[in-house]
This record gives C-alpha cells, structure tokens and sequence, in this order.
C-alpha cells in the first residue's frame, strides 16, 4: 500500500515560559518555540517534525522548511525511507539553499524539522513507535537511511553496518529497557536565577519525585556563586543523586580550566558546554585539563562533521546530540554510531523535551548497546503534545502509540 | 558633528548570470544574490552593506536583518564606531537570534551585512574611502572595532594592539601599494562547465589582460578530467603564472589526499576548499599529506572561532576569510589578525566581487604587513555598482571615493 505526501504545511508554535524558566547564564529571556512540518498524507494521516528555536526568528525556518520541503510532494513515505540517506542528502546540498549553511544554522534547523516529520509518518503508516520501527529494521535498512558523506575517513557504510551487526545478537540481553522504561534527569530545578532557596527545594521535591540525577546552570559573573551553588545541591541530596554544571558556552577556555577546578570537591559528573560551540581544539584543551570531571557537549552542534572533529580530538566525553538541531533522527543516528565507534554514550540534549529522544534511547540502548545513563528531562512544555511524555519516578515510561510522540495539540 | 541611524531599510538584489557563470562542482545552478542593509542617516547619507547568497533564501537574511539592525536605530554612527566590538557582540548575542546560529547561518550573514553597512556609512561621513579610514585609526581604535571573545587563549586585546603597533614603523614602505594598486587573479575563466576550448581561451584572453593568476574549477566525477584541464592550463600560459585549483567541497578526505597527488606535475599555487569546510582535522590531513601544494580555505568557515582552530591545527595555508561570510568589516580584521600571529597570508573569496575587500587589501598590506599576493577578481556584477572596481592590466585601481564602494545602481 501506497501513501503520497499529498501536501505539506508548517507551524510556527510558540509557546509561554513561566519567569524564569529555561534561562541559563547565555539564553537570558528564552520563549520556547517550535518550526513544524506537517506532512499530510494520502491516507489522511499527518507526520509531524519540529525543531526548537527560542522564539523570534522561528519563522525564519518554517520559510526555510517551505522552500526545501517542497519536493517532498507526490513521494510515497516507504519509498523515501528506504533510501532516505540520499533523500537527505540532496536536501542537504540544495544547490541555492546550501550557502545558507552549508549544513548548519537556519537551513539545517529546517532539513531536522522535515526529516523528524518524515520518520514519525513513516512510524504511523507502520501503526508503531518509533522505537519499534527502529528496532524491526535490518541492517541495510538502517544504513540506508543514513547520509554518511564527509566521514569517509572514520565511517563508511560497510564499517557503519558492521557496528551495528556486532550488537544484533545480543539485543534480547537489553530489551528489559523496553519494560522499566528509560531513567531521566531534571534540568529544570536549577534554572540560572531561580534563588538559593528554590534551587535546594526544587531539588528535595525532584528527588521525591524519583529523579537521580540533576543539573545546575552556571557561568555567573561570579564564579563563586556557582562553586557555592554546586555544594548547596551536592549538601541538600544524597551521594548516589548525580549532578552536572551546565555552561551555556558562557566561559573562555582559559576560565574554564580554571573555574572547573573550583568545583574538584562538589562530585560533578559533568560540566556542559563550557565555550563556544565552534571551539573543537578549545573543549579539547579543557578536557584534558579538568579530569577526572569529564565534558558534555552537542546542543549546539550542528552536524555529523562538527561531531567527528570532537571525537578525534578527544573533546567530548559525552555526546548530547539534540535530533532538533542535527539534521533530525537520520543524523542523530550517524552520530551515535560515530560515538559508538569511539565508546562514547549519547545522552542527547532534548529540544524536543525528549519526546522523540525517548524513542531513539531505546532503540540506541538496545540495539548499539549505548551506555544506560539517563535522558534530559524538561516539563515545561508537557501540556501541549498529543501524547506527552509520561515519566513517573524519575523513568520515562516506553510510549506504545505509533508515531514519534511529536504531535502538538491544535 | 552627529550622524543618527534615523532608520534601515533592506533590499533583495538578485542578478542574473549568463549561462555557465559562477557554476562549480557543488553549486550547479546559482544565482547571485545580495542581502542588502541600508542605514539611513540623519543627514541624508547611506550605508550599504551586503553579503552573497545564491538566490533563494535570500529574503530570509533580509528578515534576520530587520530583526538584528533594529536596535541601531537612534545611534550615532561614531558612537557606534568607537566601541563596534562590543555592539558587534550584543548583535551576535541577541538573546533569541543566538539559538538559530550560533554565530553561522542565516543570522551571521545577516549580521554581516549590517556590519559592512556601519563601515561603509562611516566612511562616508567622514568623506574618505575605507581603505583610508582604516589606515588613520590609531591602534586603539582599531583594537576597538574587534569582537575577540572566545579567542582569549590564543589574541587577547593586549596581543591584538602588539601586534599592530609593530607594524606601524614600517608602514610608510609599503605605501606604494596604495599609486600602484593592488593585483587581482581572475576566477572567472574557469567555471566547472566551461568546455576545454573555451577555458583555453578565456585563459589567454585574461592573461592578455594583464592578470598573472588564474583559478579553475575542479571536483569532476572524473578526475583525470580535471588534471587534463590543469596542465591545459598550465601549457597555454606562461610558466610564471600561477594556477590555483577550486574544489568547492566536493571531494572526501581520502579522495583529497589522493586527487592531490595526481596534481603534483601542474605546478599549483594552492588547492581551494579540498573537504567540507567544518572539518577542520580533514583539512590538517590533506595539507598535511599533500604538501608542498598548500590548502586555500574559508569561504564556508563562519566566524573567528572557527578560524582558530583551522590556523591552529595548521589545516590551512591560505586564509581565504570573506568579510559576506564572517560577521562583516569587523571580524574580518580579527581573522587577519589571527593569520598574521601565525604568518599566514590572507587572501579572501570575494562574495562582495572585490568591491569592499579592495579597500581590505590595501589596509591589511600596509597595517599589518600582509603578504602581498593578489586579489580574486570576479567580474560578471559589475554593472550594477555605483563604484565598480577599476581593474585595469590585471590591478585593482585604488579607489578613492568616500566609502567601501558598496553602493549599487537602483
């Protein structure tokens, strides 16, 4: 059975922050806003992509997914994913829209957006998460999927299906995941202005909750102000819960290495983005500098080449590619084997709030044998999906309905 | 005297080419675009800047543009100017625009051309082309244009004024550049889908016209082809010409290290954009392997930080920074900077066609004791400048109007 992409429609959907929420020491006045793609098929069913963005220029991508998304129309769903790493690819190289980028920034944003909507219809037209989706492939499916230009160097196809057949046989050994659910992390207890006493509070009540991990956000004008705050956390739980500092991209490298050291004694599992995005060489000099405590980096990476660069510098221990920022669930997954191949686990930043990225844990727990840690967890937007993501003491229940979890309410 | 910004208008310019213009082997079929800024000031002056697009898309780094700019409206273009290096960080850092980049994409071009349209305005309302506004700067000044966050740990503010005071002594002996001009290099005669008669001739017709350098366009699908054509060149001219082969992105690392090779007879001054330009150790590989022919790149490297960590892993030779790619006049000059340190050549790609990098030129020679090399000339806009670049016997004729000869016909 066929199902035509019929047309195609896009969402700019912004929505509300309680004061705040989602602000870090960089992003100091967030909205949260999504660029959707809808793609409406022949049969009436509507998949269903988005990107985050932090509100004004939202609408640049949705324009962007417009101009890109339009060959799209008359393609039937299977037989785009069945070699989606060449759809990718041509979209990725429009020969006008490509000085865009190339393969970053608005352009790129676009391309996640439409690509994240490509695999949650082909989910639907299947009648099965996406995890299962996933799962239910063979291995040259899988590949197909991926476009795995400019890697050359470190991942070909063959070695990209190699990687993935060596962990095949023992899938079932990890399955367990699919019945306890994925463990999560709070992000949203320690918001850069949220006072001493909210952040110790919001803590406890995280904690009660389920929750064994949690994440400050630091990079004050102060650096005192932090180390004092990752003790408050470390003092106000127990020495199992594990905390992270998140930088926002805030410091130089010469005040990262410095100020990390300052946090020796808080018990930090990592620091996150502790400079620019760009800087590979700069995150590799810091984490050289500052172990044992190790570096988290990717939501600000925009793609499959940016990531090699970090893995073959030893710059990043763990690998938060976001599916809302790469070239969505097709680059997410080129990524993952990239860090498989450098023993690195993926623990995605979430601009979906982890809706999609619960799937794609799953499936990268089970089938890649990626290390079991923990997925980003942020409420705030939970009342407006279809189907939020239902995490109770501190797991991410396995979500059973087809699809992506990426439906928006009207 | 004050100059207010009384208000800033956008402009979609786009030109159409004649068959076989500007065609490489990655963009088959461009148009050239400009974004254009117009900074409107109190006493009836404009500023222009702009950058290059290939056409669609174009109307979305307009939007960026309105979106940035407007917080200049109000300002007094010196008071702009005398600290431009913390107004150019507030801008890149604008606290939602920052997400959609950060500092790439869509909103840095943006940001590019509304930084070459405070340079141009500036020239102009202190009646002199830029080339001289720059030249008359004390150092202080200079230093002050400069966004140099997150280059702390290689150019600090103190290094940066170090490193133009040192030149400052012997500037008056390379003065003369500014009676005899500056030379250019033709990249025109060479596109991708020119027939080997046509580039023969064109070759000849230019070096006729007094050029004594020339580009062509390779990355075939079959590379003999593009080693055919090189030493077509190569025997039509003079062996004192030099010949600079562009890949434009499309080779694989090891496809780069191995086309290369096969190039060793053609007697090459550089091999342009050998890989994708966000790989940064793909490009250390290759200069590596493939030397004595040197790598030319940065047409695709977005921003200073980028620049970094190419100069620092030796991945390039030739610093090709283009002031339509980075975030304008302003961070050009810091990317100069960053080569000079590490006596690296800046030749620039020229989305501007030469207008605005001439005046760039002739500063970065006499200010900075730039190698004097030669400047891409690409002619096919240049009907539709107020100004356009008077290149005569292969030379950019200084230009002498008050500006940065950014000015198009209505």
């Amino acid at each position: 059975m066929t199902h035509f992409i019929s047309h195609i429609t896009t969402r700019d959907a912004r929505f509300a922050l309680k004061p705040g929420e989602g602000v870090d020491a960089v992003h100091r006045d967030p909205q949260y806003a999504y660029a959707v793609t809808r793609l409406h098929a022949s049969n009436g069913m509507t998949g269903t992509g988005f990107v985050l963005t932090l509100g004004p220029g939202n609408n640049l991508v949705n324009q962007a997914i417009e101009m890109l998304a339009a060959s799209l129309v008359g393609r039937d769903i299977e037989e785009l994913m069945a070699s989606f790493g060449a759809v990718q690819r041509s979209l990725a190289d429009h020969p006008q829209l490509r000085w865009l980028g190339p393969h970053k920034g608005v352009v790129h944003l676009a391309l996640a957006s439409i690509t994240n909507a490509c695999f949650d219809l082909w989910a639907k037209v299947r009648g099965v998460p996406l995890w299962r989706l996933l799962l239910d492939l063979d291995t040259a499916a899988l590949v197909a999927l991926l476009d795995l230009s400019y890697l050359e160097d470190v991942l070909t196809q063959e070695a990209a299906a190699r990687l993935i057949e060596q962990h095949r046989d023992t899938r079932s050994s990890r399955e367990f995941i699919l019945a306890s659910g994925y463990p999560g992390y709070d992000t949203s207890i320690g918001w850069f202005g949220y006072s001493d006493e909210r952040l110790v509070a919001n803590a406890k009540d995280a904690i009660s909750r389920g929750f064994l991990a949690l994440k400050l956000k630091v990079g004050s004008d102060d650096p005192a102000r932090d180390v004092r705050r990752a003790h408050l956390l470390r003092q106000a739980v127990d020495s199992n819960v594990r905390l992270m500092i998140d930088v926002n991209q805030q410091w130089t490298v010469p005040q990262a290495i410095m100020n990390c050291r300052e946090f020796a004694d808080a018990g930090l599992y990592w620091v996150e983005e502790p400079t620019h995005p760009d800087d590979v060489l700069g995150h590799a000099a810091i984490a050289q500098a500052i172990l044992p405590l190790r570096v988290a980096t990717g939501e600000h990476v925009a793609n499959r080449v940016a990531f090699k660069n970090y893995i073959q510098t030893g710059a990043v221990h763990f690998v938060q590619v976001d599916c809302t920022r790469v070239a969505g669930i097709s680059e997410f997954l080129t990524v993952a084997l990239l860090a498989k191949q450098a023993k690195l686990p993926v623990v995605p930043h979430v601009g979906d709030m982890g809706q999609v990225h619960q799937h794609l844990m799953l499936f990268l727990h089970i089938a890649l044998e990626n290390e079991l840690t923990f997925l980003e967890h942020i409420p705030h937007l939970r009342e407006f999906f279809v189907h939020p993501a239902d995490v109770r003491d501190g797991i991410y229940a396995t979500p059973q309905h087809p699809g992506a979890s990426a439906d928006l309410l009207e």
